[in-house]
């Protein structure tokens, strides 16, 4: 389709967007939206952007890529107790965006929003003669005072995980260089793939985790990385049982027949799992309450006084995990 | 500077943008930021994305970007009544960003967000193997239910403008094709380069816009189409005295010797005033307080009943804009 046959933007949004746009969007034929707060309650912001082939690659359906976009965000704000009020989306087009791209798109976005309850507020369209490029920023609640920090772990807390962790590093990994995946079934094989395409934003156990938690971010970057982070944020440091950190059957398959996968799942990224800290005491409760919205949580180890890295010990062993000051970008 | 020595994001991050970013930012250092609402106030939420060689050159100084992805979104917030109250960036770099860019960027855009009273929240950084994209999310904040909308001009309102009108078209086609430009002094082609690169948003003129304002929205797209555009959303038409649509003396000296010009000052973009009707009975009002805080107001005209694209008069001859339809991308 040349450029002369493709609709305007006002077109565009009228049919793909409007559509899945929330109350305050006024039809997305406003400059702005509106969002009545909650009384009582603080907004929670955060921005995630995805870029093709770094964040997912070019052959991803796009109503995939619509969802991750969504996801990722929706992730952080469960991460910080928040409950998604909506969200704002910058679509930067490449040149050979067809309508049926968009359209495929916008249907994945729309069932993601419903999915998230996070309705599409406002964003904006522009074509970019590059990659692929999505910036969102979604917006949640909290009641006034109680976002949950990355910065408050407090030494003698517990550290917890829901889910699995490493599956979407393995999912990556099975289409760059499958290999090490020959023992693995067809199942197994589309269970990590789907990790990586789908992420799983933990949003339902977000009034749980700002009850309970004394720190909480969720797992994006790798769950070393990112521990090493919090922990660093919050003036301690870790103790972590290997053994405990949750791996999804195939995953664990994966490791037991290539043990040197082990590193990838604990470095690797999209896991998008909470990683939070309590009191022992509280962990009856949170568990009660994540067990109540189908979330698994395990207990993986012990926030300790200190500034080291965090250590990971196994069979006697000790790891810490040289990661989290190499990311270059 | 190859990659390898370049800082990650986090450093990157605390030596940029941490000492901008406002109180609710955390310092840049947690997931999300929050925003405890005014009691009784409506959140307005905008995002605009820029990309360069669409929206900007590359050659421009890096402050000067920065603050134009700003501005833009300031100018969005202020057509709709709304007090700024934070933002959020997405930056996606190129491959060959520098260290010296970014500190400049962030100055620009540190010293924008004091001028507009606009801290800056959270965001991301990511690299694209593409151009230069930046897009922002601005927070505003209105009394509940007071924002103030695109589609609600009523026929025998006034319409007005504020500032003048096709500096930023002007100043962009100074640069591409200065040929016509002859005639201007320095002073004049500088004020005209001047308003192409940084807009002024007129967030001052708020609190005025949502006191008298019957529908508002910025002018970025050109004064004809955007105009088209709130009496379409409206349901309504307008007249327009082509002679009482504001120039600067640079821009009308520029119409003058190039008479032909004209057509750019009202269909070109970049201007980012602020267009809106009224009540005959508020423009003394609305007037004194635009008075009171240094925005320069005109009364370019009249909304009237009907579906037809606003008429532009001028010398007994009526003229229709055909644009806002074409605007492909």
């Amino acid at each position: 389709m040349s450029a002369s046959e493709r609709p305007g933007e006002d077109s565009l949004i009228a049919r793909f967007f409007a559509p899945i746009a929330g109350d305050g969007a006024l039809g997305l034929k406003d400059d702005a939206a509106f969002l009545t707060p909650k009384p009582g309650h603080d907004l929670v912001l955060t921005a995630d952007a995805l870029v093709e082939r770094v964040h997912f690659l070019p052959e991803d359906a796009p109503g995939s890529i619509a969802r991750k976009a969504l996801a990722v965000n929706v992730s952080d704000l469960a991460a910080k107790g928040a409950d998604p009020a909506g969200f704002l989306l910058s679509l930067a087009l490449p040149d050979g965006w067809t309508e049926a791209w968009l359209a495929d798109f916008a249907a994945g976005l729309g069932e993601a929003s419903r999915d998230f309850s996070c309705p599409l507020l406002g964003g904006d369209t522009v074509k970019a003669r590059g990659p692929l490029t999505l910036s969102v920023t979604a917006v949640g609640q909290v009641p006034t005072g109680r976002m949950v920090r990355r910065t408050t772990a407090k030494a003698g807390d517990l550290i917890c995980v829901t889910g699995t962790i490493g599956d979407g590093a393995l999912g990556l990994k099975l289409r760059a260089a499958p290999a090490w995946s020959q023992g693995l079934s067809p199942d197994e094989k589309a269970h990590l793939a789907d990790r990586y395409l789908h992420p799983q934003p933990r949003h339902r156990l977000a009034a749980a985790l700002r009850e309970h938690a004394g720190a909480a971010m969720d797992v994006s970057d790798g769950l070393a990385g990112d521990l090493a982070k919090m922990m660093r944020a919050s003036g301690v440091s870790a103790v972590i049982d290997t053994d405990r950190v949750p791996l999804s059957p195939a995953a664990a398959k994966a490791v037991q027949a290539s043990p040197d996968l082990l590193d990838l799942v604990l470095t690797g990224g999209d896991d998008y799992e909470i990683l939070c800290t309590l009191a022992e005491k509280d962990l009856d409760r949170f568990r009660q309450e994540a067990d109540r919205v189908g979330i698994p949580l395990s207990v993986i180890g012990r926030v300790v006084s200190g500034h080291d890295r965090p250590v990971f010990r196994m069979n006697g062993l000790e790891r810490r995990y040289d990661v989290g000051s190499y990311q270059h970008f």
